[in-house]
C-alpha cells in the first residue's frame, strides 16, 4: 500500500518548515491589514477553464460526481477566490483584502521537485485600481521573503500591458496576442518569431517587441519609454510603472529588476506582472487582473494579486542553511522500576499544564532503555522517578546533553525546567 | 459561477474561530510529545476499501486518474497515517506519537452542517498496548478539549472487546459479529434482535448481551464485570477497561460515562473505544485498534489513536457564545489631501516592521470616507497626515471608538499606539 505516484507525506523537519513559512507569512499578511479565506479543495471544472490558461487545464485532476456534475481538484487558487469574492463579498468595503494558503493540485508527469499536490499561498487585492495598491502587494510579497530570512532572491517586474498595446498597435488582435504572449513567456525567440510571422507583424514592430521583451536592469523602464514613445496607450503604461515602482522605493523595497520579458501570458493579468526567483526556481509571482472578475460573472472590478509557493520557499530555505528550531520535548518522565509509572503520570499532567512539552514511557521498558528512548526523542530532561525517591518526595533530574544528574524535590521539577 | 454543493467557503469569524482551534489543539498535541504528519488529500482507493466501512465505500469521491489507477479523496485520515507508517516509519523508537489535521470528504445528500468537506484532526500512538497508552489518549482528547474552552462535552467509554468475546462465546464467529456490531451502534434495538436472531444467538445470551449494551454510568462496569465473569476473555478485557480508567483519574480526567453501548463497529477498533459528545452532536471518537496496521500490510503493532471534528467543535464553541477574538487593525493611516500618501505609506512601513497591524487607505478616498472605511475595517485608531501637519513632523491621530483626536510627533505615534 503505497501512496499515489508524485504526492509525499511530510514529516519532521520537512513540515516543521512549512509551518514555520506558513505562520510568519500568515503574520506578515495580517500586518498590512489582510483578512484569511478558504475555499474548498474542488471547484466546477469550468471555473478553470475560462481564464486558466491551456496548460493548468492540461493538468487538471477532473472527475464527475455522482450526480454526473464535472469537478476539478483546484490546479491555483486566485479563480476561487475570485468566485467566493462575486459570491459572498462583493458588497464588502474596497478595497478587500484576502489573503489563503492551501493545496493545490496538477497532473504532471513526476519530476524532481514538481509534486502533483503543492501548497501555495496567496493574496488578493479587490477594488483599487491605483498604483499603490500594485506597490503594496509587491512590497508585502517582498517584506515577507525577506522576513523568513531568504537570501538571494530576486524580484522582477514587467508590464504586460505595454507589450499587449505594441502589439495592438501593430493591428495584432486581443486573441492573436494570446499565442505571442506565450512565446515571449517562453523565452524562446524562434518560436515568438514564428507567432509573429503568423500574425504578420511588420519589420519594425517586431524588431520592437523583441527590443522591448529583452530590456531588463536598471535603465530597462527609461529604454522602454522611449521606445514607445509613440504609442499613446503603450506609453502611458510605462508610466503606470513608474508610478509604482516609485511607491515601492516609499514602502521600502530597494532590490528589484525590470524586466520586459515577463509575459505570464498563460494567465489573466492584465497590466503590472512579477515573479519571484531563487536561482532559477520561480517561488512566487503576481500581478493586476483587472478582467478576471467581469470574465467570471461578476461586476468589473479592478484587483491585483500574488501567489507564493510554499514548499519551494520552504525547500529553499533549507538549502540556505535555515534549519527550523527542532521541536524538541522540554522532558521525559522515566518510571523507574514498578509501581512508579502513576507518579510519573501525574507529574507529567502537571508540567505539561503548565505549557511544557513532555512525554512519559509508556512500553514499560528499563530504565537504560528509557534513557536511549529519552535520547532518541531529543528530550532536554529527564526525569527519573525511582520507589526510594518516591517516598522521599524527590526525583533524579537528568540533563540529556551532559548525562549530569541530580536528585531534587518533586515541587521544584517546574522552576528547575523553566530556568532551564 | 457557485461553489460545489456541499462545500462552504470559510470567512471571518467562522474561520478565525477554526485557527484559533488548530492552534490550541496543536500546542497541546505537542505538550504530549506527539510531532506533525501531513498524508496527501486523495489516496489510492483500496486503501479505504479495506477497513474504513461499508458506510464510508458508499459515500467515498472516487476518480481514475490519467493512468487509469482509482483515487479517492480522503474519507478519513487513521488509514492514510498508518499508510505512512508502513511505508516510511515502521523503524522509528516505539511508541510513535504522531498528529495531525487535515481535510477529509464524503459524498453524501448535503444537510444541515454536514459538509462533503470537513476539517479533521487527530493523533495516533503507535506501538503500545499498554493501557496507559489508551489513558493518555483519552486524556489528551478531554484535555484539549478543556482547554478550548468548550461546556457541557460528554466523554463515553466502552469497550469493544466486551462485546465481542460475549457474542465469540455464544459462538458467533468474526465475520457475523460485524453486522451485530453495526447494529449496536445505530441504538435500534429492533434491528439488534434482527440480526441476533439471523446469527442464531441463543436466548440467554441475546438477553446477556442486551443487557451489557445499555450499561452505562459510575455502576456499568461492576455490573458487565459479574455479567461476564464466566467468560474469561470478556472479563479480561473489562480488567483492561479498569486499569485504562484508573489511569484516566491519574491523568486528571475525572469526568467520564462508561458506557458498553459504544460499538463504533464500522470502523477497525478492538478494544477501548470512546466518543466525545456536546449535547447530541458527536465532535470526537477514538480507541485501540491492534488489527489495522496488519490489515494494511505492515507488521501486526499495537496501536490506540483519536480523531476530532473541528468544524464542529468551532461551530459549538461559537454557539456557546465563545467568539474568537476579533483580527482588528491596530492602526489606519489616512492621507487628508493630497501629496500626503507617500508619509503614510512610508509610516505604515515602519509601524508594521514593528510588529504591528496596519492598512492604509488605497481607494484615493476624502478623509470623511475614509474615515468612515477606518470603522468598516474596525480600525482601532487612524492616523491622519494632513499637509501641514507633515510640514511640522505631526500627525493627527484618532480614537476609533471614541471619536477623540489629538495631534501628536510623528516619531512618537508607534509608542502612543503601543501604549495604547
Amino acid at each position: 500500500m503505497q501512496r499515489p505516484r508524485g504526492t509525499r507525506d511530510l514529516v519532521g523537519e520537512e513540515l516543521v518548515g512549512i509551518r514555520r513559512v506558513t505562520r510568519v507569512m500568515s503574520d506578515m499578511f495580517k500586518r498590512y491589514g489582510y483578512v484569511e479565506v478558504e475555499t474548498p479543495i474542488f471547484e466546477h471544472l469550468e471555473l478553470f477553464e475560462k481564464k486558466s490558461g491551456v496548460n493548468v487545464v492540461k493538468q487538471l485532476y477532473a472527475f464527475k460526481d455522482k450526480s454526473g456534475r464535472w469537478l476539478a481538484l483546484r490546479p491555483e487558487l486566485t479563480a476561487p477566490v475570485v468566485r467566493l469574492y462575486i459570491e459572498q463579498l462583493k458588497a464588502e468595503p474596497k478595497p478587500l483584502k484576502l489573503f489563503y494558503f492551501g493545496n493545490c493540485f496538477r497532473y504532471e508527469e513526476p519530476q524532481a521537485k514538481r509534486w502533483r499536490q503543492f501548497l501555495q499561498a496567496g493574496l488578493e487585492l479587490i477594488g483599487s485600481a491605483k498604483p499603490e495598491a500594485d506597490a503594496e502587494v509587491i512590497a508585502l510579497a517582498y517584506h515577507a521573503i525577506r522576513e523568513l530570512g531568504l537570501k538571494n532572491f530576486e524580484l522582477r517586474i514587467g508590464h504586460i500591458k505595454v507589450l499587449r498595446e505594441v502589439l495592438a498597435h501593430a493591428g495584432v488582435k486581443n486573441e492573436v496576442q494570446d499565442p505571442i504572449m506565450r512565446a515571449i513567456d517562453s523565452k524562446d525567440e524562434a518560436r515568438l518569431d514564428d507567432e509573429l510571422n503568423k500574425a504578420s507583424v511588420k519589420e519594425m514592430d517586431k524588431k520592437m517587441l523583441k527590443t522591448l521583451v529583452k530590456l531588463r536592469g536598471s535603465d530597462a523602464i527609461e529604454k522602454a519609454e522611449k521606445a514607445v514613445t509613440h504609442i499613446s496607450k503603450a506609453k502611458a503604461a510605462v508610466e503606470n510603472l513608474w508610478e509604482i515602482l516609485d511607491y515601492l522605493k516609499i514602502l521600502g523595497v530597494e532590490e528589484f529588476n525590470v524586466d520586459f520579458g515577463i509575459a505570464r501570458g498563460l494567465e489573466y493579468y492584465t497590466d503590472l506582472v512579477f515573479e519571484l526567483y531563487v536561482g532559477d526556481v520561480q517561488i512566487g509571482g503576481g500581478g493586476r487582473y483587472d478582467e478576471l472578475i467581469s470574465l467570471l460573472g461578476g461586476e468589473p472590478c479592478p484587483a491585483v494579486g500574488v501567489g507564493f509557493g510554499i514548499d519551494r520557499i520552504a525547500a529553499a530555505l533549507l538549502a540556505q542553511g535555515k534549519k527550523p528550531q527542532a521541536e524538541t520535548l522540554d522532558c521525559m518522565l522515566l518510571p523507574a522500576g514498578e509501581k512508579t509509572l502513576p507518579k510519573c503520570l501525574e507529574i507529567a499532567q502537571e508540567l505539561r499544564g503548565a505549557g511544557l512539552r513532555v512525554d512519559v514511557d509508556l512500553m514499560g521498558r528499563t530504565l537504560a532503555k528509557a534513557i536511549s528512548y529519552a535520547n532518541s526523542r531529543k528530550a532536554k530532561y529527564a526525569v527519573i522517578v525511582g520507589p526510594k525517591e518516591l517516598a522521599a518526595k524527590k526525583v533524579t533530574i537528568r540533563d540529556m546533553s551532559t548525562g549530569e544528574q541530580a536528585e531534587i524535590a518533586e515541587k521544584d521539577i517546574l522552576d528547575k525546567l523553566r530556568s532551564a
